[in-house]
């Protein structure tokens, strides 16, 4: 570690122990004083942002002064339309319902006991992320509306623009009397408070890193804090014997092409031996005159010969990009195995008429989200119909698939008693 | 780590391996051939248990050769009847419902998908612990019920014990034509087998500690796959001033002394100070005539003089024995404020015949389980109602508080379409 960083540690453990303590008022606040702070958060981005995108300014020009990409630096850039796109995000986060409260159980034991199991806040919740300034107010907001307090830490990057927003949302809790130490920004470039920041469990409930795969395996190789990391998203969609070829085409095309850098775009195209002889050349030409390369095996080859040759590796890779493997297989069976073996199981869709066949690739296919006749991209929180999500949890506890405002809870078990005692 | 821990390593990963593939065939299996083959498994648990008891003997000869406490003995130690008792569990578990398939959610999206949620099992789940077989068996059975595959890493001094149960519960599933290997037994006392275990996060989904802090301790920090621990249980009892004298005195009694040994039981008594005079003197009389060590504040040695002083430390000790700390408050505020300080966050109770306070202690008392007029003793998946339990969470994410079948699942979301893409 760096010298100076035992200071920084105990800073960052003063910032988790005020986290920590604003937690515990959180918890019960009202979902109405929850909201009026939220509504002047909104409020602010929208009429006050000038200080903001002066300090996003300064951000963007160290960034392009070290040749930082086009890319990286539109999602660094903030203008007015874009914080006015903050603050609608930060409405519809006000228009959900509060999880907090939420009676998920309730019964009555042969003794008389009642038992009522509800939803409660998770407590403290960091959130690691990198150069995207939107994450410092959509994931405040979600974590603070379920009642959390919520430590962050972006990408240096972005940290004047962060620590702007940061204390925005600061503000607008003190605003309405709610505890600003709610919302802890670690004003850091050093990595070492990161480090230090995950193995802080009597403090920090949770972590959630937003960023790349190498990003989120090094949080959860330090963590000794839970980690609902978002891994990658290896998507396939299976064109089966029974699709109705028009379908098939519609679900294939939209799943790659419509926004192929994202989680769950398709990487993989399998199809039935006896649907590829009429589908590939048809879906292969539609693909490729939108700039999709197609990496095919043997058998696909052999139909749509302009295809270059998948490798192993391939099979394996989230391209993220306008690629994509293809492999024609023999039928279900196989189509399933492929999926389970390389399948990120995120999500992953079949097309078929064949609704025996669908309920076995649902059945069978491990992954968070399966789809019969669907596209792969409705993998998202806001399609499932939980409004804003904070990621898409690839793990298997706690929550799998997208995380809305329910998944940044816990429960507790309130037990109403008349005496009762244990024989 | 020691010469041939490479070696040992490869075997621990192909054993993680294997049970991995066992997975991917047991969360297809239906409840009727899972209760099949646990069915089997409590026969011969209660008819043909003489070489496992061969076996057990070997492992008591051994620890009390040098020189392990009665306590542990006796832990080890299996019998006739107590194998009539395991099987007896196993036959509780088989009487529970299945949990895999269970829908949790259900509903449609204006775009007319058609969204399911549903249980599946977690997949591969280990479960490491001290020397108590019965828990080689009762884990065993709850993890496959719900669809798992088990890897078992039990204490040294069970090990023989522990191989003959584990194959047992094996040639069980293989009875039945499922799969052996759903049952991995760690055969080695070495414990880079666990350390290596617990980060084999491609093939192990959850890691279950069972034994104490420090172990847990040691297994969280190693981990880099999900850890649910046990950790410990420091549970409060608040006598409120509104408190009925007799319903109090019972439930303080039972909290205390039916069972001091377990994470349920009572380790601190708070008393509002206008209850006090009239209630410290009878409770301390009957505690002390059980043969409870009482130590208690200036306020209530000042009732009870022959308390012990109590010390900054025993209010956050827990004791699991016959010891009790005590405290005068001024009220529910100052209770409330003691108990989110100072307890394990297991379970609390307040004692009192005013709703009000009540309620406020139940909403602002951070604790998995809270109780209004009744024990903190019932902190049990059994008196919950959830059969039987593998242990009780006292983390915050996935499950909080017993663990019964359901925390021993994931869920994955079916979604049904007609050709839907997404825009």
């Amino acid at each position: 570690m760096s010298s100076g960083s035992g200071t920084l540690i105990a800073a960052v453990e003063a910032q988790a122990k005020a986290a920590d303590r604003a937690a515990v008022v959180m918890q019960s606040v009202t979902a109405e004083r929850k909201n009026q702070a939220l509504e002047g958060l909104a409020h602010e981005l929208e009429g006050n942002h000038e200080a903001v995108l002066a300090q996003n300014r300064l951000d963007v020009a160290a960034a392009a002064a070290t040749g930082a990409s086009t890319a990286f630096l539109d999602r660094l850039n903030l203008n007015h339309g874009r914080m006015l796109a903050l603050a609608q995000a930060v409405r519809e986060v006000i228009a959900l319902p509060d999880p907090v409260g939420e009676v998920t159980g309730r019964w009555r034991r042969p003794n008389g006991l009642r038992i009522v199991r509800q939803r409660v806040p998770i407590g403290v919740i960091a959130i690691i992320y990198e150069s995207r300034p939107n994450v410092t107010v959509d994931a405040s907001v979600l974590c603070l509306k379920a009642g959390n307090a919520v430590i962050l830490k972006g990408g240096t990057q972005a940290l004047n623009t962060n620590r702007a927003l940061a204390s925005m949302v600061s503000a607008a809790l003190a605003a309405q009397g709610l505890p600003a130490g709610a919302v802890q920004f670690l004003d850091t470039g050093n990595r070492d408070a990161v480090a230090a920041l995950v193995r802080m469990d009597s403090f920090v409930d949770l972590v959630i890193p937003r960023g790349g795969e190498d990003m989120i395996r090094k949080i959860k190789e330090m963590s000794t804090v839970p980690v609902l990391g978002h891994g990658k998203g290896l998507c396939h969609v299976y064109v089966d014997r029974a699709a109705d070829p028009g379908m098939a085409e519609e679900i294939v095309f939209n799943a790659k092409v419509s926004r192929p850098g994202v989680c769950n775009a398709m990487e993989t195209l399998l199809v039935h031996r006896e649907a590829a002889q009429t589908f590939l050349p048809r879906i292969a030409e539609r693909l490729s005159l939108a700039g999709v390369e197609l990496r095919g095996d043997e058998r696909a080859r052999a139909i749509v010969p302009l295809m270059k040759q998948v490798t192993a590796e391939d099979w394996g890779t989230e391209y993220l990009d306008l690629i994509l493997s293809v492999g024609v297989v023999d039928g279900l069976d196989a189509a399933i195995e492929h999926i389970n073996t390389y399948s990120s199981q995120l999500a992953d869709a079949i097309v078929t008429e064949d609704r025996k066949a669908a309920k076995k690739f649902l059945d069978l296919v491990d992954s968070a989200a399966v789809y019969h006749n669907a596209s792969t991209r409705f993998t998202d929180g806001g399609e499932f119909g939980f409004g804003a999500e904070i990621g898409i949890a690839t793990g298997r506890l706690h929550a799998r698939g997208p995380m809305g405002l329910k998944e940044l809870t816990s429960q507790k078990y309130l037990v109403y008693g008349t005496g009762q005692v244990r024989g």
